[in-house]
């Protein structure tokens, strides 16, 4: 098994992908190709001690920038590291690729590349949260803006997967994301999506139905299915409200000599809940339903984010994810065949 | 100016709902109309002092429930408090309406009583949200969940009236929610609109593009826009993260001792965010674009919330809401017709 990591990708790269992977070669003992520019990767690599670590350096010419469009950055840009690495997992070199840099180019990469898994119309980004309970996966956390029934319903069928591998739930519950747990509620698109997959005789998804947002982090969900767009904006309120409220809640405590004194001695907790909630403590989220490993990283990466990202493209490889991902969507042909609607092309991005 | 109050309306329904307008009617010395069960509502009112407070009853003898279908339940149910509420508005007899009940009923009972305002295809629910600096005004909170650019365009004219007269804000900044800022950004429906909004030649409002889930707690923005049904998601996300963060910090907290010693000494400035952040403070949700004012509030809000609730009414009225609002978008006429596609009928709930 060897990782390739795309050294370029990210606000802080090459400094913190370098960083990222130095330490995962040396905590997790697994070979690790950095693809980049050589001599910037080399500079950094300096910085560590890399003595009789399994990594490698491989030369590109080219970068995807964040304010590319990614398709066209793709075609264009044959020598771009993000691409390469994923030439890597298509000729075998590597079993994985870990990117934090534009995603959208990431996603393009993989689908031109790697293509599509069997029976898989649109590949998801899934992202782990953390709840109060347990954390829950949510996909599609961008990928894809507009979406039919049959997307959503192979997105619930490969989180059900990744729940059950990644996260150890047997049977993992899965709920669609609503305006409201009734009937009555959705949008066209949910609606569609319920029907189908609340037909009860196809008992191998275990489907509870419609949840709302504020379920996702009550815990007792192990998967949350929605379209791109819904799940992007899930995951940037999230973000802001947990810092509005903490900066709310340093400043409030700024003001008061008592509350100052109270803050310190209840910093740690603080600390502790903050690195709960703290993206870099899961680091990655895998396009899923790319026919090879692909895993993404947020753009603000520190080194643990990456880590850990390549943590998670370990423990998938490892998993065997996408021989599971095969064999659950073939199992449940008869489900994708309910989708009346015929798919339509990759979103923008995905092209 | 008189104010109908659902007194059947919300989960603490009456006892909450008579003892926030007992409080209302004395803060603000404006008259209110109880509509609901006489009976219960006589029980509630004796718990109170209520001498040479302008409060009177109107008995009604149906309600509708929180699980019932809102189109179906206002066309068989002519007696129950929230169509007669909205009757009391049509006959002239009171200047607004208040309910913390079903608001999909709520939002039925007005368009099937009042109509729609001239120029609005589909009334919103405008929410105003708490962010690091001023808050901002949400909407469709959910009264539609599948729009048309042209409903966007007008919730995007309607909010801006909004924030003008009631947030006081002189040019009110305006968003459009979508999954980036970058042009290449968006779904079919945020594409199209922000088409429409940016052209330069409409130049009374103040748009400023594409803006992300995060950007809405920021508090550089005045008005965010977008569907019913992701903006249901925005505000569940963001109660169901408040809450778990609020949570998890007690957790813990209670985990350690100099951690509990803290927390009592920081108490007070946690207890000033979460009022920070409380919905009670704000109350009410007026339901822009009726021939009439309509104010929905949480279905668990508490007497502070619906006394909040009726405040917002009376400024609405006084500020004389709909006809500025009207103003606006006879004003706008143009931009609505670059709006090329049809609009459809009202989604299932507001029929």
């Amino acid at each position: 098994m060897k990782i390739a990591v795309d050294a370029m990708g990210g606000d802080y790269a090459p400094a913190v992908v370098v960083e990222g992977a130095v330490w995962a070669a040396r905590e997790f003992d697994v070979p690790i190709i950095l693809v980049g520019d050589k001599a910037r990767i080399e500079d950094e690599l300096k910085k560590h001690d890399r003595q009789g670590l399994p990594i490698s350096v491989l030369h590109t010419s080219q970068v995807v920038g964040m304010e590319e469009s990614p398709g066209q950055a793709i075609r264009r840009k044959k020598d771009s590291s993000i691409k390469v690495c994923f030439d890597l997992v298509k000729s075998g070199e590597a079993s994985a690729v870990v990117s934090a840099g534009n995603s959208g180019a990431a996603m393009a990469a993989g689908i031109f590349v790697l293509k599509n898994l069997k029976w898989v119309e649109r590949p998801a980004i899934a992202v782990i949260m953390p709840t109060k309970k347990d954390p829950v996966i949510v996909l599609d956390a961008g990928g894809n803006v507009d979406c039919k029934p049959i997307h959503l319903v192979q997105f619930a069928l490969m989180g059900s997967v990744y729940a059950r591998y990644i996260l150890r739930k047997d049977v993992p519950k899965i709920g669609l994301l609503s305006n409201g747990e009734e009937e009555g509620k959705g949008n066209e698109l949910t609606r569609e999506t319920h029907e189908i997959l609340k037909d009860s005789s196809f008992n191998y998804l275990n489907y509870v139905g419609y949840v709302e947002g504020r379920d996702i982090f009550a815990g007792d969900l192990d998967v949350v299915v929605c379209d791109g767009f819904v799940g992007n904006v899930v995951l940037k309120v999230t973000e802001g409200v947990a810092e509005a409220f903490t900066s709310m809640l340093k400043k409030e405590i700024m003001g008061s000599v008592p509350a100052k004194m109270g803050y310190l001695l209840a910093k740690g907790a603080l600390e502790k809940v903050k690195k709960k909630v703290d993206y870099a403590e899961y680091g990655g989220a895998p396009l899923l339903g790319l026919d090879g490993i692909g895993i993404i990283s947020h753009g603000a990466s520190n080194a643990k984010a990456i880590k850990n990202a390549i943590r998670v493209a370990i423990e998938c490889t490892k998993h065997k994810l996408n021989r599971h991902l095969l064999e659950e969507l073939e199992k449940n042909q008869d489900l994708q065949k309910l989708c009346t609607r015929t798919p339509v092309g990759y979103a923008e991005e995905g092209t």
